[in-house]
């Protein structure tokens, strides 16, 4: 009897040896590298796993959300960046926040720094949130212009503290191939040492820079020229993640355990107690066909390897669809566990709230 | 100085008023009908908008877990059937269930029905899930045999109580007009009709038949046939729902409020707080571009009408990315606040777990 056994309903299950292995792993990267190391823990969200990484030497983390920091903050960590651009309807809470802890914050337009110029009595450490190519937000790396105006201004204000450039090249994580990867990471890196180097002829004081996305943490051996990192997907990683090469199968670390409640022969379909609200509506291309994460048997208390030529082709609130062309839809039966390893563990972490290790230890989590 | 003045991160926000109005309409029409009303409450998930349903003399409910099952239960729904194929792994829990309520459950396989037999002492209703087009699971309803050997073995069970064949016709959500909708509709009752003619034949006792989505209870006006629908979105609706018709925007009834963080003037970009953890990644089509909900300006202390052109392009887990083609653009500033009607209603109210009114009064949910 395992504690799979006692499973009811879909439950995140996370691999403590696999975590911990994955935390070891990127600290010496980062080591290795001689780069500040500050994980990202919008992943795993949660105060325990955090004492994890407190093992390992880590001291300052980064969160996406002013929640998420407050959530850190009540748990012991004193050095936190909100790695989200500042929202200027928190300033109280921020406020609050920098009272407590070594705060730093994302900043990319004036009215961010005029708001948190009013933080009177408090020290907050302003990254300026560059755009390198992802397109999503930050000022461009070639608008120096742009930059230098932003860091002056936020040298005016008794309140920040100007630390550096910072950006995410979440579009690493569209990149087919290692190599492509790792030009993302690298141009990333470039981009934000000529946007400095620039600022610097123009008499700004040398500016750090940031980066963090684990495709090119994982990937890359040269990280030269990046004075800190914040990759967070690799605690766990995930379907997407392993499908695109960044980690191997056996560093996934999470997987929801999902009851079956039916099987449909003539289609090959199997179906689960696991859907939209349990996995989140993530999903990868495998091959030409969507699927959202990847379906595995369960070998004695943990997740096999992914079912060949498994798709999990529909989700619906409640439902899973899993589509299994050979054997193994013989050897699924009704009432048993299937896994299904998430195509995105950070969505996935935040829809179920709540998970636990293999040996049936609840972890908490911000949302719990 | 209005309740949205107060709103510092993404909050969903629902109007009573269309709420109840919602809620009366789609009760007219049931009794209009003579059809059983049995609501699905899976949307709005909140003990304290049952009320209101309770006030237009709803007693009897729907729910797609056992967990939502237990959760109503305790806020004194005596009669409530879960709407998804019985997992038997939860055997326990729906024992307590029906120790304390009058219980339906949804059963498609022997196994089901033998695991439910166990349920020694207890009276549970079962209905046969059947599968009327939408292919996601349920007994086909042309499998005549496998319904009636299932129907009998029911009818051996102390513990069961065969009520009758229950469908969701899901794929009205895909039907691209009204006409397609009410033709996807009627057809689902047709062929319940259909299946129960062919197994009254057999000596079954003239079984019910239940039915439920929101788009056909919505736009069809003939329900005949059916005894029991299960409607649930139209609560609140949604933008799916508006595109398609199926609803007019003044009856969508909720919208998730989230703080402007950045502009991207080349890029007529507005970037939100506010993403998949806050909305879902359901999103509809809008022309040929995907959209996860449709953006609308705050008009006093509500949402207006859809910005025309706007689509909410992207979302990451805490960034949305929405473009604006017209003049709304420069009337949208870095701190105010963008309305986002979400795609799909059920799954943004799961993901943000809390809401609250129009007025700024919290609603409680189960997951709160």
């Amino acid at each position: 009897m395992t504690f799979l056994d006692q499973i009811d309903q879909p439950t995140l299950v996370v691999d403590e040896m696999i975590t911990r292995r994955n935390t070891e792993c990127m600290v010496t990267r980062a080591h290795k590298n001689n780069v500040s190391f500050r994980p990202h823990f919008k992943t795993h969200q949660s105060s325990e796993i955090g004492e994890w990484f407190r093992e390992k030497g880590v001291n300052k983390i980064t969160v996406s959300s002013v929640e998420m920091a407050e959530y850190f903050a009540l748990h012991g960590w004193q050095d936190i960046t909100i790695a989200f651009s500042i929202n200027i309807r928190q300033l109280e809470r921020i406020r609050k926040l920098a009272q407590k802890i070594h705060l730093g914050v994302l900043v990319e337009n004036t009215l961010a720094v005029e708001s948190l110029s009013q933080l009177e009595g408090t020290k907050v450490d302003a990254w300026v949130k560059v755009d390198v190519g992802n397109n999503r937000t930050g000022l461009d790396w070639q608008q120096t212009d742009e930059v230098f105006a932003l860091c002056s201004r936020i040298n005016q204000s008794p309140a920040l503290v100007l630390k550096g450039l910072l950006t995410h090249s979440g579009h690493t994580y569209k990149a087919a191939s290692k190599k492509e990867v790792c030009a993302i990471f690298r141009e990333g890196i470039s981009r934000l040492i000529a946007l400095r180097d620039a600022l610097e002829k123009r008499d700004l004081k040398k500016l750090l820079i940031s980066v963090g996305d684990t495709p090119g943490c994982s990937l890359c051996e040269d990280w030269s020229g990046a004075d800190e990192a914040r990759p967070g997907n690799f605690v766990f990683y995930d379907a997407q993640q392993f499908t695109t090469g960044v980690c191997q199968f056996e560093d996934i670390a999470a997987a929801v355990a999902c009851p079956v409640v039916a099987k449909h022969q003539s289609r090959r379909e199997v179906i689960l107690y696991g859907g939209a609200i349990h996995l989140s509506k993530d999903f990868q291309m495998i091959g030409s066909e969507k699927s959202y994460g990847l379906a595995c048997l369960v070998e004695g208390n943990h997740w096999g390897m992914p079912i060949a030529g498994a798709v999990v082709k529909g989700l619906s609130q409640e439902h899973g669809v899993v589509y299994i062309p050979g054997d193994e839809f013989d050897k699924v039966n009704i009432g048993d566990l299937l896994f299904i390893i998430p195509a995105h563990s950070c969505l996935t972490v935040q829809v179920l709230r709540k998970y636990c290790t293999i040996d049936g230890r609840q972890i908490s989590t911000l949302n719990q």
